[in-house]
């Protein structure tokens, strides 16, 4: 089954946003086995959108845009598809109800505008929106399906779980498209394809191999199309299982699991808690956690400790240590993760003090050096790390060094949980 | 003068990157004066990567392709295109060379798969690329030109900068393609439309407008295409310029700036410090103002104070507080906004306590119940707004919230450099 996905609007033709949508959509597309031939972006102009619209018909089942459902008069979605399908806008009162109590609740006026969104073309399936006042539309034309959703990111995804992928797997008979990826590291791409090519060379015919290179790591997915999705599932760790033999020490994982992730679900297993003080990080290392339903199990506090006063009030650090090692420094990060640990009561806390840029660097303390501490009941260790050299990269990659460090202190700490966390 | 853009590589169609390289694409062509009229993304398969280059090519001057250029048997974008405009693939010396000089300075093996990085087709002009091994290429046929870069984002920018962009303006006579963003706070996109709705009636026809929602924010585009730059710069002035008295409590930026931003800039001016007592929003607005260079001027601490424990211990929350009223309350918040400015020894302090879900809400208090509370040396005042119903969504809209309710009492306890911030 294949389907192509169209996203709308002039603001993704001039670059002024990037279009995440898109991606998402194939990603959930392909994890219900659907084949995603083609991805599109058009204007909001109502002959492009009807031809690239007709165009995908003619080669795919399903066709999913997103955008171009806003009140304001930019936006054309609903009336070109409307005129499309040739049908009439008709206003629907569970939409209408719908909005009047989004609007109400968020204190603004139902107005004129408002109610054309209450208007829905009368041949199309209306997929309710729970999180907006823009609903989803479902299409039908000779057998085949085209769904209009908002261009909204989370309206959108809601709006893809709640209502497409049910509908979707009900009115199609699908099969399964599988896709598994290996990261590899520190070996280039063309000596890693010449150092695996007979393995390659044997793969069987079904299994589809792509090289990602990126920054010191290239990833090897290995994907299948409209298959039996457990056999060859299998396949693919048998696969897997011979790359060991031949590139034993340049495996470092699989798929796309985030680290904060990973540790979320450990910390939550194991029922451990943790604390962070930031400094050059700046509130990153919390952000990444408490962004994750259910953080509140594990994560009780963390203190972003910018300036020296708030290092010693807050967290406790001695103003004689920030005088003599500096606020960046390794005896700093040490007292913040056991100040913050102490204050917090957690099992564990983990520090992060340095140079963030683009101004504050010297020549023994170069912009993108940071100290890391992470601390537990038995002590306290550091490490230095440099990060960098553009600001935005430096908070990023200490942000993950930090996670990275906290993981392997919560997986000493818990030697039990480890072993199940590997078996999985 | 038109361009199509078409990104290739089956990781793009199944979700596994989010292609950045098209909205790069199309911010820089845009600035050149070329309309960016379709995108499209595409797998790695060569039926596919013709069919959409032809149609491109009958619509638009201009294609420009990104990705397939690797060493690896799943690369065909150049096979293909060697094809399509019927050449044959030579040795290019000078690639050669450069591609045995990168490797070798990586301390990597030159071999075949490296030596076919140097072959490419005759009837090109190559792209030098300095940053990576596969060269660009440029192809013309019937006037028009098909340029394909590697998909490795760094490198392709570089290509576009140093190769691409100079000669299409040589190549073409180009005119201008302006946008020009104004950013709004505090009024629902519905409402914002009905009030400018004679303004933009009266709109001059070559001017399009679009409205741009996100958390708390609505940014109007104004976009004229292949005209005269500089008088049509100055016209969309005038335009903006009108908004001032019809909007002029809720205007707050213009192109990329944002809220924080704004803020950050009026703070260094003002010489004020801030702090932020965090509980649902997690660190993310402490994040929002320590990501921009220059924030610890101000930035003095933040506090994520997830559990009831932290909030007590750190930010000084009374416990009769959180047992009579709850942690989710108007006095906590209050007394968490007063308690980080002491601690902080901050002019202004923000707090956030709220529910983000998706579990915790009650009747009383429903997911998205959150409490704000600003404090400064007059007093702290407290608002409750509804932030959404997605945990994502909850986070954002109420950092977008705390961080207007700072704006707004920045400007008030200082109103001389509001003057000026207005002035400007």
């Amino acid at each position: 089954m294949n389907a192509e996905i169209i996203t709308i609007g002039d603001e993704i033709l001039i670059g002024q946003i990037v279009d995440t949508n898109a991606a998402y959509i194939a990603q959930q597309l392909n994890a219900t086995g659907i084949v995603v031939s083609e991805r599109a972006s058009v204007g909001d102009d109502a002959a492009q959108i009807m031809r690239s619209i007709e165009q995908a018909l003619g080669r795919s089942n399903i066709v999913i845009t997103t955008g171009g459902l806003g009140p304001t008069k930019d936006d054309i979605t609903k009336t070109t598809l409307t005129r499309m399908f040739g049908s009439r806008l008709v206003n629907d009162p569970k939409v209408e109800e719908h909005v009047r109590r989004m609007l109400a609740q968020r204190g603004i006026e139902f107005n004129e505008l408002n109610r054309g969104q209450a208007m829905v073309p009368e041949c199309c399936t209306v997929l309710f929106n729970a999180h907006g006042t823009a609903p989803g539309m479902w299409f039908e034309r000779d057998g085949k399906v085209v769904i209009s959703l908002p261009g909204v990111p989370f309206e959108m995804r809601h709006l893809m779980e709640d209502e497409v992928l049910p509908r979707l797997k009900s009115r199609f008979s699908l099969r399964a498209v599988v896709h598994r990826t290996m990261i590899t590291a520190g070996i280039a791409e063309s000596m890693l394809a010449a150092r695996i090519a007979a393995w390659e060379e044997a793969l069987p015919p079904y299994l589809k191999l792509a090289y990602l290179p990126s920054p010191n790591i290239v990833r090897l997915r290995l994907s299948a199309y409209e298959v039996e999705g457990e056999a060859v599932s299998q396949e693919i760790e048998r696969q897997f299982a011979k790359l060991y033999d031949i590139i034993p020490d340049n495996i470092v994982g699989y798929e796309n699991d985030t680290a904060q992730h990973n540790l979320h679900e450990f910390l939550r297993e194991r029922g451990l808690t943790i604390a962070v003080a930031e400094s050059c990080t700046g509130g990153s290392i919390a952000s990444k956690f408490t962004a994750m339903a259910g953080a509140s199990a594990y994560f009780l506090c963390g203190v972003t400790a910018y300036s020296n006063s708030a290092k010693q009030t807050i967290l406790g650090v001695r103003p004689e240590t920030i005088e003599r090692y500096g606020a960046v420094s390794e005896q700093t990060a040490r007292e913040m993760a056991e100040g913050v640990r102490r204050i917090s009561g957690a099992d564990l806390a983990v520090a992060t003090t340095g140079i963030a840029g683009p101004t504050g660097g010297s020549e023994e303390k170069p912009v993108g050096t940071v100290w890391f501490a992470v601390a537990d009941a038995r002590g306290t260790t550091a490490m230095m790390r440099n990060s960098g050299t553009d600001r935005g990269q430096i908070i990023d990659r200490a942000t993950a060094y930090a996670i990275e460090m906290l993981a392997k202190r919560a997986a000493a700490i818990a030697p039990q949980a480890k072993k199940t966390a590997e078996d999985k």
